[in-house]
């Protein structure tokens, strides 16, 4: 017999990773319904053409695709390629994001939805990555998007669920920069070449890793000039407060109408009074942000600088994205967590509270049948109460059962032996403390199982 | 450009949709805790080889392959049939259920776990069945199993789990029934013909919808006896209360010493005076359920009979699970919610409570720009206090946006216009009463948005 494993790429959750996780989860939703964005869940499985060409040529690569059920012999000889191959013997494929169902969502129900819609979106999703640290290739995203409003509050808005869920997590030194496409835009019009938009935008955004002088070769191989090169070198080298870099902007990019609205909006965002910040949003002008689809704001979240992890979320404004499935028009701006490293950075700074990791807070132990009548009614009672409590299953040596409480990571046990069956009283241990005391059974329900 | 759809048998939930299921799932989940099981999450796609042979050869037709990625046509090439090709060119597959993951996920953890294991799990699952009327191909599982112990407490606490969930639930008139393989296996016993406990078992699971006659026919044609079936006959006809039958069981099943400790086994359960239910489990002799690895204990939860939906939940004992995957001799006992059913159940007799469809409570309406600041800070002051609000996106026509909100279900509007502004109050107004009243700004902290 084979020994049993799981695909690579993917993880089981034991109890305590599924407790800790669900405390972050809750943290996003409960900030996302405060806000009045709306649930929304989407089938894991989509029609593969509503996946096809939405990830680039790279993305497509990526995608899961699910087997037809059914005769496919027939028509797996009709392919002359893998690629072929694979459309031939697939309809379904699994969800690669939660923004293109989220977009066919919309179009489907244009018609009953009440624009703008906010929807929120926590689920898994699926891509044929290699794995390797930090990259899975089963990850939840928790998305908030609104679609068919233009207005800059949306941005002011999601900009303050970032700050609230991170300051409640308690991540102290977490930033959240922005940007927006429209200067980007006006620096490629700036030096002519408003066609090489994109160019510009993956170099810059691999300033991180590869550094200034990186991102200056790249877009000499990109067939930028030394002359382009230099004024995007003047660009990346805006520097100070968030008002000195609007200004910088303003002076470099006074020519190009679309770098001016882009620097109005960020502006509105920045300025606007309406929002206090527990840490107001940095503006990066070096952030770009790879995925194309963005047309406006572009935010990123990171994790605090002690921990070395980078990214913990992101978003941005796009235009015409429900486009795509034949509904123009609509504009949308939406952020999303990322919930495994928001995992890893909690766990590395010790951030999960205590009440995030409780299970079964009491255990009975099982002193035989003469007592377990008794037992068995306490335990009721506590659970009645709201504690989570557990008898064990068979009468079995203190030892044992003491192990298994320990095992388990329960603070307490309920001793009923013939004493306390005869004084009608319950002995209680807490093991963290090594304390053990009697009280008398009316005191039960009131006890703090803390 | 085609119309988005998307697969068949899948399904979309929107807002109200997810918020009404949210609360079962939370509803099973305290009652889980309460009993102190833990939770676990495993992972979407299996290895395709821990699946297969699971189900049985109709399960195994069933199954969601994932394509491999990278080259497939060369294998492909490699194929006989449909079957081999499917083998070939997948590795992995959608989880069926969550029973053979748990088995699959204590063999890898066995030497971590705290025995008993008692975890919960409540996830997505994938069949290529046919779609029809609340038949789906993406649903949920909901189940609790213990794992590694005998002990018929485990029965008892999970029966209590099935009363005190759809006791919440406000479900009255839900039934659970009980019965045990071993008295199943006694019947095949008695009769002389063990082997064929399962031709018996799948003639028994039909009663309901082909009746006694029907269930008569099929045990002819599966090769059994005119005598055989007379006996089965007198053996589904027992009646009465649960002492009643048990008495009658003991009578007609003495020669069996299977049977009788299946008759013990379920006199412990409905008699042992530990548990106190709201609604006691029935022994229905005639309940058989067609999966064939229970080994004790079988449960079925049924609706209220005022709904045509039968099984709401099922489950039981089974011996040896763990063994398929090389871990022989753990013995477990699970049950499991039907979601969608339930889902149905409650929507039809009008059971959700109004707290879990409520998303957004107050509404301000964006008067211009001079009140703007104001309505934010107001907004921003109800959402700390735990008030899900929010902010009209744009200044637009007053009709306009009270018929967002009413389109959007949100109770009350909030409006500061100049006469607001000046008086430093805010006009609330209930739409569902009509009602409009002016209150001091340093009211809303305590007014009540119900």
């Amino acid at each position: 017999m084979i020994k049993p494993s799981i695909p690579k790429g993917t993880r089981d959750f034991g109890p305590a990773v599924v407790r800790k996780r669900h405390y972050i989860f809750q943290t996003i939703r409960e900030t996302f319904e405060l806000f009045g964005f709306q649930p929304l869940e989407t089938p894991a499985m989509e029609n593969l053409s509503t996946l096809t060409g939405k990830y680039g040529e790279e993305g497509d690569k990526l995608i899961f695709k699910i087997l037809n059920n059914g005769d496919i012999l027939g028509q797996a000889q009709m392919a002359k390629d893998s690629r072929e191959l694979a459309t031939l013997l697939c309809e379904k494929a699994l969800r690669y994001d939660l923004t293109i169902p989220f977009a066919r969502y919309v179009v489907m129900r244009q018609h009953e939805l009440a624009l703008p819609f906010k929807r929120y979106q926590m689920q898994p999703v699926w891509r044929a990555d290699n794995p390797q640290r930090g990259r899975y290739r089963e990850f939840y995203q928790c998305d908030a998007d609104v679609v068919g409003s233009h207005s800059l509050l949306n941005e002011v808005e999601l900009l303050l669920i970032y700050d609230r869920v991170f300051s409640r997590l308690g991540m102290q030194g977490y930033e959240v920069r922005i940007n927006n496409r429209k200067i980007l835009s006006g620096l490629a019009e700036l030096i002519g070449k408003p066609e090489q938009l994109m160019d510009i935008t993956i170099a810059i955004d691999k300033l991180d890793k590869i550094g200034i002088q990186g991102v200056e070769k790249e877009l000499l191989d990109r067939g930028l000039s030394q002359q382009d090169v230099d004024i995007i070198n003047n660009f990346l080298r805006i520097d100070g407060n968030n008002d000195e870099k609007l200004e910088q902007l303003q002076v470099l990019l006074q020519s190009s109408t679309t770098a001016q609205k882009g620097i109005a909006e960020l502006s509105f965002v920045l300025n606007s009074g309406l929002a206090k910040f527990q840490s107001p949003p940095i503006l990066d002008v070096t952030l770009a942000r790879g995925l194309n689809y963005y047309t406006g704001l572009i935010v990123e979240a990171k994790a605090p600088p002690s921990v070395k992890m980078g990214s913990i979320g992101g978003g941005g404004r796009y235009d015409d994205l429900t486009g795509l499935f034949g509904l123009p028009g609509l504009s949308g701006v939406g952020i999303s967590f990322g919930v495994d490293r928001i995992y890893d950075v909690l766990e590395e700074l010790q951030l999960f509270p205590a009440t995030a990791q409780q299970g079964t807070r009491v255990l009975f132990l099982h002193m035989g049948e003469q007592s377990l009548p008794a037992a068995f009614q306490y335990l009721m009672q506590l659970r009645e109460k709201g504690v989570a409590a557990e008898l064990f299953h068979e009468p079995a040596k203190m030892d044992k059962q003491m192990k298994y409480a320990d095992k388990r990571g329960i603070p307490y046990v309920v001793i009923i032996g013939e004493n306390e069956l005869q004084e009608n009283s319950l002995s209680i241990k807490n093991l963290q403390t090594g304390q053990q005391q009697k009280i008398k059974v009316e005191e039960l329900a009131g006890f703090d199982f803390k």
